[in-house]
């Protein structure tokens, strides 16, 4: 079914169309892509509250910019679904993040249009301010870079970074604040409250009233603009802002905060904007699911990505099982923290901005006092627990893996160095799914198993989960403790089995088998129980084995398993390049043992978005092709 | 040769001592401590001018709070020497940064005082909000917990997220800014200005009187102190900081700035500031080098960490060398940057703060407007290039290896997944020597060989450098490029050779050989070079290999190595999991090779500091143990 835009919008297949409009024509152009997405997201899924609170930012600045001359850099990119339909992607709307179809977020190599590729956030100050140091540099002096930065992403220290970069360049550089509270869940913080302040203020309101109305008459003066936005300027210096606000302390020429849904204001907004030169913030206060009643009035968190809905009666779309259905296993984490806090009182939970993504929220709600939302700050969230280690408290930090790529260095000089005992817990390890390469985590086995002082762990199941967590909540005085889980279900509807301590580095052997021992690490062991089973009763015995840990690894297991077998392969839902696969390969080296390895798990390149299965299987270490790998090591010519 | 401390400084064995004086003697106690650091560093060489800025505020501290009950936090370390001497290692002090000695750094298995280990930047706000969260959480409520963090590492992203936090943090967190205009380099970006703004305007210094003036008379108040801070803020909020400053904004109480050299003022100040609950930042202004002539009127780059010197005449020892030596790798890269961009003007150079370290020093000298240093600030370096590198400008980032931790994720996501092509040169790979765990280069060939579009190089000589450098610069449309080097110098006096193009992924036979093959990656080949020659004239002949690159790897070359020897060692100064040696067993085994491997390298250990050749030899792979090693390997009874 294709969504049939309306008929402004039928007639948009690049900026180029936007910029022909008569400017009284955008606010028809908005409410059209507002439907345009409401129609699509409510059928197909994806993103939805972000772009929709974008939608008049968007029209506006395709509308005033030169884009793709112009560089537009969305931060993160939920919110440019409205940017991909302008800029010649309407077509193609309908395959947002499905297997083959568009990216969910800008890509480079998607369009022109997408001049840096997001989805982890905090990026678009830097990236923005990087193509407009090259400019200056190659004196491309009308070129524009405009990131656009929601409020959550800016408390991202890297954002900061960005910006005391920023404030000394001489650059053709906007930053567009887009500030609607929100991270996925509430955003937190002092500089939310800060920002809250501003907009709620009257001085600056009054203030934001005074220089506005001074801009306005800012085009009528053509090249003296300059000299007038200076007086502006010494006009605020001598009275309102005299002190400077938090950015302009840091340089950056403050304008607003403004309505970010009044797409004509925006527009003479950000026409006098593209004359001033110098790097520059622009506060967009906006609303997430504006213009959509139920995202507006119900729950921002739920409409971040509600899945289909039905558009009339906002009612979201739920799945019905006959059977009972195995949770998801951030589920079983969530509710499996909240047991065991209750039952050790130094047990406390951290998070970077994922309360909802993690199930941190059960605890957060349960108990309040220990769980921590820190906001987008991964470091901060690695270092702050390391604190807390150092006074006795038991920490679980969780961070999914494609973003524990953040607090890298933290894990290794704050935690690992130090041995301090941190529990981390890496959800999404494996493939992300729709969210695509920025959010797939596909590296954590082999950046963590590197490192000292680092168990690494993942569960093949539930039970195997929670008596993780359980083990690593009892009270040790060193080491840190990574367990790695993927997105969506386990396979145990009865899930809430008994807690029990499992010793470190204790594999588990689930099968003997003849000729070939199958090695896996984490919930992908389930395929391998599914394979031996089908093989068995063709009469192939399959050796199967499910690791548990890559570190330490089960020495002992594997001198029985070398011993036995000559034919092994490893699966992982990890980069095969330095992975689980290579840890045994390292035991064989280090042992002398001599063996056939296949190493299965994510290849040396960057997988693209689509359902899981449809990826492992195009990876080759779903079901059938471990079989595959089995049947070729029994072929009697192998090399 | 020990060094006599001052009559006063000899007694003190524990803060305990320091509390017990008189606080008119604590002007003599600074001077004695400075006194101390001074005859240290000039005899046994050391960071100095970090330690001297701060003689009088670790003073303070100790007089004032109840260490280590109190929880006293240095970001970076490098101005710990006043810390380490009054807390029980005055005797050890020589022993500094000495192999089997003391750490240069904080170090919390060295002493209780130390109670975050330290190396990197930014981590303290993070930690000690940890920490002070801990103790609210637990009850303590009189305990404190101090940051003391510089202006260089508050442009840190990540001490960015943790004032975020730390702001909503209804908790005891004292955060000291020490502000000397400096990281090991000047500090750059808009913050330095702000600060210096901050210390140099009338009205701060009036509005600083007034609340001091005010502050002055909270002792004799007693309880009712809480009701005249919050006096004073009104004043402030309705007088001169109405519009609040920076760290206001995020709201941190703000006092200061004061003179972080009245030792006597300090200890005022900080016993007022003991009684003012919440978190609060403690603006002080010092001199790095305060005290020493030499080093306060001289290069405070210099004067960082100066080696040995004459402590009369200020002058630095030099090694005079009878031969010409072999230059810096870092000089190499310094200056053939700078010979490359000579003949492409899209080259630019781009360091997080580290000017001098890797030499871009010369390239900012010659070509101001192509050198970028852009503040301790890695996650920013990296997709600031990024962005560069969208705009077909060739960045050469170079950030020490154990940094490019903190830019991982900008690494993979913004780099790798864009496949853009930036390069990366990563220097102090391998042993940091007398830094120590912190800030050797252990991980980089495991944490970036697994990342697809990267490819991972190291040279063996000054001359590989360039070529790989040379290489790295010519136009190309995808892939990161990354070169590792180690700290120190290369073998090669002559070192300004021809540039040549190196065909991307080619290793090199260096020798043939009869049984054995020794791969090795980067300058530790020379090692094997030095084994090769003493065992070719015991009639052993030995094949060598400089892999060059461990990604891509040399395939043909493999194949014809594998082909040939049975017996193969792989060298690196590089962690064994995952590393090289796990590159060369993953390619054995998916060609189904046979051999018995030997990875010399790194263990699985955090490596204390000392010099390079000693943990070498320590951790086995010197010459020593590769020729150990290859010996052991044609033994008749090998397994």
């Amino acid at each position: 079914m294709l969504i049939t835009p309306g008929p402004l919008l039928a007639k948009i297949n690049s900026p180029d169309d936007v910029k022909k409009l008569d400017q009284a024509q955008l606010v028809q152009l908005c409410d059209e892509l507002r439907h345009f997405i409401v129609d699509n997201v409510s059928v197909y899924g994806g993103h939805f509250g972000a772009s929709l609170g974008v939608v008049e930012l968007t029209v506006a600045l395709h509308y005033v910019f030169n884009t793709p001359t112009d560089q537009l850099v969305w931060d993160v990119g939920h919110q440019a679904y409205g940017h991909k339909i302008l800029t010649g992607r309407k077509e193609k709307f309908h395959t947002n993040r499905l297997y083959g179809g568009i990216s969910g977020f800008p890509k480079r190599s998607e369009s022109i249009f997408d001049t840096f590729g997001v989805g982890h956030s905090s990026t678009s100050v830097s990236a923005a301010l990087g193509m407009a140091v090259a400019s200056k540099y190659l004196k491309l002096d009308s070129k524009q870079h405009i990131a656009v930065i929601g409020d959550g992403a800016m408390t991202g220290g890297m954002a900061f970074e960005g910006l005391n970069h920023a404030g000394v360049s001489d650059t053709n550089l906007l930053i567009i604040l887009n500030d609607n509270c929100m991270s996925i869940d509430p955003n937190v913080g002092a500089l939310k409250d800060y920002l809250t302040d501003i907009t709620t203020s009257h001085t600056y309101n009054k203030l934001k009233d005074e220089v506005w109305n001074l801009l306005g008459k800012l085009s009528t003066f053509g090249k003296s603009a300059q000299e007038i936005v200076s007086k502006v300027e010494n006009g605020i210096k001598s009275t309102l802002l005299s002190q400077s606000n938090l950015f302009e302390s840091l340089n950056l020429r403050y304008f607003g905060p403004v309505d970010g849904h009044d797409v004509n204001h925006l527009v003479h907004i950000l026409n006098d904007l593209r004359d001033i030169k110098g790097p520059k913030i622009l506060h967009c206060v906006t609303v997430k699911g504006k213009g959509y009643g139920p995202a507006e009035k119900g729950n921002a968190t739920t409409w971040h990505a509600p899945g289909t809905f039905d558009k009339i009666t906002g009612e979201i779309h739920k799945k019905v099982h006959e059977k009972p259905q195995p949770p998801k296993y951030q589920d079983v984490f969530g509710h499996t923290l909240v047991e065991l806090a209750r039952q050790n009182d130094k047990i406390v939970g951290i998070t970077p901005a994922m309360p909802s993504g993690s199930s941190m929220n059960i605890m957060m709600k349960e108990m309040p006092e220990r769980a921590f939302d820190v906001g987008i700050a991964e470091q901060h969230a690695v270092t702050f627990s390391a604190g807390l280690a150092t006074q006795g408290i038991i920490p679980f930090c969780n961070i999914y893996s494609s973003f524990m790529q953040r607090a890298y260095d933290q894990v290794v000089h704050d935690v690992c160095i130090q041995n301090l005992p941190v529990n981390f817990c890496l959800d999404r390890a494996g493939f992300a799914g729709a969210d695509g390469p920025t959010h797939h985590g596909a590296y954590d086995i082999a950046y963590f198993r590197c490192l000292p002082n680092m168990i690494v762990s993942a569960p093949m199941n539930e039970q195997e989960l929670r008596n993780l967590m359980y083990t690593a909540s009892l009270p040790r005085t060193e080491k840190a403790f990574s367990i790695r889980y993927p997105r969506g279900q386990g396979v145990m509807p009865e899930w809430r089995t008994p807690l029990e301590e499992i010793e470190i580095g204790k594999g588990r052997k689930l099968r003997d088998g003849d000729d070939v021992a199958i090695l896996t690490i984490g919930h992908i062991g389930n395929y391998a129980v599914e394979v031996c089973d089908r093989l068995e009763k063709q009469g192939i015995r399959v050796g199967h084995f499910d690791m548990r840990f890559v570190k330490p690894l089960d020495a002992q297991l594997l001198h029985e398993i070398f011993s036995s077998y000559r034919k092994v392969i490893t699966v992982e839902d990890g980069c095969v390049q330095g992975g689980f696969g290579s840890a045994v390969l390292e035991f064989m080296a280090d042992n002398n043992y001599q063996a056939e390895v296949r190493r299965l798990g994510i290849p040396d390149d960057v997988i693209e978005h689509g359902e899981q299965l449809e990826l492992q299987r195009d990876c080759g270490f779903d079901a059938g092709h471990i079989e595959k790998t089995v049947l070729s090591l029994l072929e009697p010519v192998s090399k």
